[in-house]
């Protein structure tokens, strides 16, 4: 059997209710987060406990327990899942009420957030992975880890369609991030990633990766580059809670460096490796 | 007791399951329609559903019934709830599946639909409501009705804190539409009107405006005026399906014409409330 969190409790699967009327059916007006489970353990869990807080302030809910409450709770769903190696999914939508676009008044937000188990994509991660360019068309606001997800969805599965793991958005000219990862170039030994402006999502992985490149004296430039510029990096890479560093070896047809992954992506990825093995963030 | 559209049948507000893992919930991965019913009879309904399908078919979602069958469950639905004057308010999910941003295979869309009553906004319309200008960050696919709405909710919010009805979007210089409504100014006896872009919904209440317009000899000019351009003009109205023409007559704190509804405008309303007496539209 399957335990939910649901408001602050932890119930069953079968318990859970969820309105016609919540807003994050109606509206997408709530956040989320995915919290990858090593071994048992939340990895990076304040971090990504500290961005549901801030997401949530960013669209003004407000997440009704203390943050180490919230994670006492995230912990305990894993526990009495027994997750090995898996992810949370929490998300915090404005509540359920009549439905117009203002905000309700007197309304609760509804928490709801479950496990599941998953296996580290150790494949791909060795071998790499094919992108696509693809136009960026999401709403400028991407720094908040909302449940609209309509442009990110349509961009993933064209990428897919097309035979590609993800797409590499692109806003006219400027690379931005991924469907649901962030995206870097390197280029004579240098790192170059989107700024964490309002244009991408400041993804965990990504302060992690940058962490480790400080630690190894790796020089990052944090602005943006073009779509040619993408296609003629010395490397390419991408991150997410899921797919940690993966390769990316292909874009648009265009081949990156020899087509296999290059030395700085795989000593990132071992680099990371080892944080997840230590589990020296959470 | 009130009665549900869900998946085809007509069922009891109780017997509606929604999953955790809809894909509505969790990406915004879904349309919708808001249909008003005059009467007891369902106004503009063929055009209503027409663009539930446009809308559908744009992200790739094929609804599973015939326009006649899906008319005659809203049709019926409103009568089951004895429904006078309200609306039908009904959305379509890609369906319930395990969290991945591509499409899930094998998964039969959901679709949920209730009514409830509602009077037209009359005081409203007479006095004329102000409106704010606001940023519109909104996704490049505003065509879609969606459930992407978060920068809509943000939007409107805004502007009824600040004491407005509705926000009146720009996205730099050029206004667009409003969070849940056209926007059209009158200059010299000209109406103009964002056309239907990408960057804006085309209203099915804005469709019967132009109609009206045409019939009327009014001449309309479909292109996007500027900020500035709005504040100057002699009338300026918004519509939308519960709205219907609603005057605005302020803007920003600036008064629009002698800050009262404008002529036109009042032709205009008197014009489309004869359309919902004869019902010619549906």
């Amino acid at each position: 059997m399957e335990w939910i969190l649901s408001n602050g409790e932890i119930v069953k699967e079968q318990d859970l209710e969820i309105s016609k009327e919540d807003r994050g059916y109606q509206f997408g007006d709530g956040i989320y987060e995915v919290i990858r489970v090593y071994e048992g353990d939340l990895f990076t869990a304040t971090e990504h406990i500290d961005r549901f807080y801030q997401s949530a302030e960013k669209i003004r809910i407000t997440v009704p327990y203390t943050k180490d409450v919230f994670h006492k709770m995230l912990h305990d769903l894993v526990e009495m899942n027994s997750i090995d190696n898996g992810q949370v999914y929490v998300q915090i939508t404005r509540g359920a009420a009549e439905r117009n676009h203002q905000f309700p008044v007197n309304v609760e937000p509804v928490v709801v957030g479950y496990t599941k188990s998953v296996e580290r994509p150790v494949a791909f991660m060795e071998q790499g992975v094919k992108a696509t360019l693809i136009e960026d068309v999401r709403w400028l606001r991407c720094d908040i880890k909302s449940l609209n997800l309509l442009g990110n969805v349509m961009a993933k599965q064209q990428a897919y369609e097309e035979g590609y793991f993800e797409a590499v958005l692109h806003r006219g000219d400027t690379v931005t991030e991924g469907s649901s990862s962030n995206m870097y170039g390197i280029k004579d030994g240098v790192v170059y990633t989107h700024p964490a402006t309002n244009l991408i999502l400041n993804g965990i992985t990504r302060r992690v990766i940058l962490e480790i490149c400080e630690e190894f004296g790796i020089k990052v430039v944090e602005e943006p580059f073009t779509k040619q510029q993408a296609l003629e990096m010395d490397e390419f890479f991408m991150s997410s809670t899921t797919t940690e560093v993966m390769p990316v070896v292909e874009i648009s047809g265009h081949t990156i460096g020899n087509g296999t992954p290059g030395k700085m992506t795989r000593k990132l990825q071992q680099a990371f490796e080892a944080r997840i093995k230590l589990g020296v963030i959470s």
